[in-house]
């Protein structure tokens, strides 16, 4: 697609290169297929820039992205492009030397981790995967993960998927993207498909 | 998230584990981001399954996704997973040795192309990336293609991207979904960004 013209120029005193590099937030929610890898396509892009790339999954449900996981793992092994690390709170997070006591102790540990990397500026790109349902349930402050989000030093690109996004987290973010399921093949009673779904 | 249950369970004859190596037509539309991306998300999960893969991009902008094709180069190389092959009409096929004239004869020879590989089984997984468009300007005929992803041999699975998926296409998909733009960053008057947007 031809790269689109922005219908307004800001009136924000920078260039054109300081927008380009200003950091992203962005949300991809809703019903549809597609929220998560589309996260980890962007961390195609990321690591081809060079740059280090945090994953967090914030679900137990590992089976579902060893694909991912895996392609980003060989990538980051490559010497090719940027570095990929891989934290899952399914298996514990990688930091976490104890045993916690329960999925809502893990995703508070995990956001708690994502809040050090981003003060540190660990990553340049981080998907934050699944992360909408910890704050949906209550388990993270959503106010919290706004202020900490908006006040992020560097240019610290974030993206964060999962369906029921607080409001909140869509009015901060800058790219919101919904996916929306149109048909999908548990309709006709298929279950998951080996390589398509995990 | 958790292994959805199919609400119905079709009265076809086929065992589970032969509805889950059922081919999938995939669709990703709409006006929003992630089509191309969730595809190549999507192919990721094949290279994990050993599957060759090929990749037809059909639109001249090669730009917009060379994370993603050196990423998924370096993947098919590694030895790990699937083989990859990359075919992109901006540098001309990569199985047509003259100049082509125009992107229309362009993009027919790219969809005769996929046809000898449907019917040779060359692939199985084809990400034919903003393949919509050249049916939407009815340079390829839309009721061929249907046709002839209809009766592909084996089971090979299809992700087709790009807005304007015609109808008939949609309803011979399986899997389809729309990806709705909520907001984005040329809404500010942001340009592209460098990681982000290619």
């Amino acid at each position: 697609m031809p790269q689109g013209q922005p219908s307004t120029v800001p009136d924000d005193g920078l260039t054109t290169r300081q927008r380009r590099n200003q950091p992203v937030l962005a949300v991809h929610t809703g019903p549809g297929k597609g929220k998560s890898t589309a996260a980890f396509g962007l961390a195609l892009r990321g690591w081809n820039q060079g740059w280090p790339i945090g994953v967090f999954q914030f679900v137990k449900s590992a089976k579902w992205k060893v694909g991912e996981e895996r392609a980003l793992r060989v990538l980051g092994a490559s010497g090719e492009g940027g570095p990929v690390t891989w934290h899952k709170m399914g298996e514990g997070w990688s930091w976490v030397q104890r045993d916690l006591e329960s999925s809502e102790e893990a995703a508070r540990e995990g956001w708690e981790q994502v809040k050090r990397d981003l003060a540190a500026e660990t990553y340049r790109l981080y998907v934050l995967d699944e992360f909408t349902y910890p704050m949906h349930w209550g388990w993270v402050d959503t106010e919290e993960v706004v202020s900490v989000l908006r006040d992020r030093p560097g240019a610290q690109h974030v993206v964060i998927t999962g369906r029921y996004a607080p409001q909140a987290l869509l009015d901060a973010a800058d790219l919101v993207t919904e996916m929306t399921k149109v048909k999908h093949p548990m309709d006709a009673g298929r279950k998951g498909q080996r390589g398509i779904e995990w």
